[in-house]
């Protein structure tokens, strides 16, 4: 068989990106402001769960969110709706994923805010509610200080196989729809033997964020880590 | 209902793309180098259409491919062993589209070939095989003088209600596997009836690659533009 030249292009193209998230992730760490990477496919509950846990911890700690859409302004709308603290949406306008530099840009939007001024004051935590897409979003480092991902239910349990590395790159896995656990051939058990293949330190935290059963520890945990941060 | 800001992030990574897209162009037009990105979903032919076509031109003008994907570099060898034209494999590791950078990358790539030197005696025609995705590649000014895609007849004729972009972008649609229409629900005045909302100008060209029907008329007008180009 002929061999042929192949020529991996991702490393110039990550390299760049790595190094304008960990300098982003430098100067969250001197502000004192949390940056969580929240990914997941589309559909598997992330607004729904983010209300819930910003409704536990919005009266501890200063929140804000980023919510990242294709298109639509929808799920910023029902974040400050439901939890009154600051939201706005980024537009990636057709891409499928967010790099450090439209991070940077989305934090430098809440920045000029008028409700609040990130510099003066700035935000204890802020969410950023990644793309909706299991591949991408997983190769780019937003600067966030740890990536989340929820798995839903009726997704299967088998999603750690199928998408390795969103596993491998997350600390926390939420597994949401737990209510629905009987109607669908979910093996809980098999789901985190598969994502600690991936990820041996991942913790997983199964939620109902509907009930908002299993949220107080995800919550918790949230709030322990941007403690740790501001230190 | 409660309005939040919402920021469009595309705008500056697509301008900072089309300007490195621009320059690209503009040294290709000095060293008469035609640069054409072939784009489509998964399997809808891509490779085959291209081995056709290269093997109708090869004696007549000098040609290399870029076979871009996430892994693997079969197709690239493919390519090689069925037409022996230059060509090489783009790893893009997990990235879902090409942008003027990777493709200068790839670019640069040929040059450094130890089988023909890019520089000293260039190609007439680069032909960019991109990831099979209908959504990003779109998104993506490569540098390219033109863009082509697949559509198959087993996707569906109306693929250009799903995805305007790509059909917008592109100057020629190849219809692929017109010998199964007997077999699918596919609608072929009706396909080229949605091509022509997107693109009124784009040209559309019925081939099936297996046995390389129509292969003729898509060969022709790449040889036509690539004259063009070099004058």
């Amino acid at each position: 068989m002929d061999e042929v030249k192949v020529i991996e292009l991702k490393k110039s193209v990550f390299e760049a990106n790595d190094r304008n998230a960990d300098n982003l992730r430098t100067e969250l760490k001197q502000r004192g402001v949390y940056l969580l990477n929240l990914m997941s496919a589309p559909g598997s509950g992330k607004t729904t769960t983010l209300i819930q846990t910003i409704n536990r911890l919005k009266d501890k700690i200063r929140i804000a969110v980023m919510e990242a859409d294709i298109d639509s302004d929808v799920d910023a709308i029902k974040i400050k709706e439901a939890t009154g603290v600051e939201s706005i949406q980024l537009h990636t306008g057709g891409m499928c994923h967010l790099d450090a530099e439209m991070t940077r840009q989305g934090l430098a939007g809440i920045q000029d805010s008028k409700i609040q001024k990130f510099k003066d004051e700035p935000y204890d935590l802020v969410i950023l509610e990644n793309v909706g897409n299991l591949v991408c979003p997983a190769e780019f480092d937003t600067g966030a200080v740890r990536n989340a991902m929820i798995l839903s239910v009726p997704e299967g349990h088998d999603k750690p196989l199928k998408y390795p590395l969103m596993f491998t790159v997350c600390d926390v896995v939420v597994i949401n729809k737990i209510d629905v656990l009987p109607y669908f051939d979910f093996d809980l058990e098999k789901c985190k033997e598969y994502i600690h293949m991936r990820n041996p330190k991942a913790i997983v935290i199964p939620v109902c964020a509907k009930t908002g059963e299993g949220i107080d520890q995800f919550a918790e945990w949230l709030l322990t880590e941007v403690k740790k941060w501001k230190k």
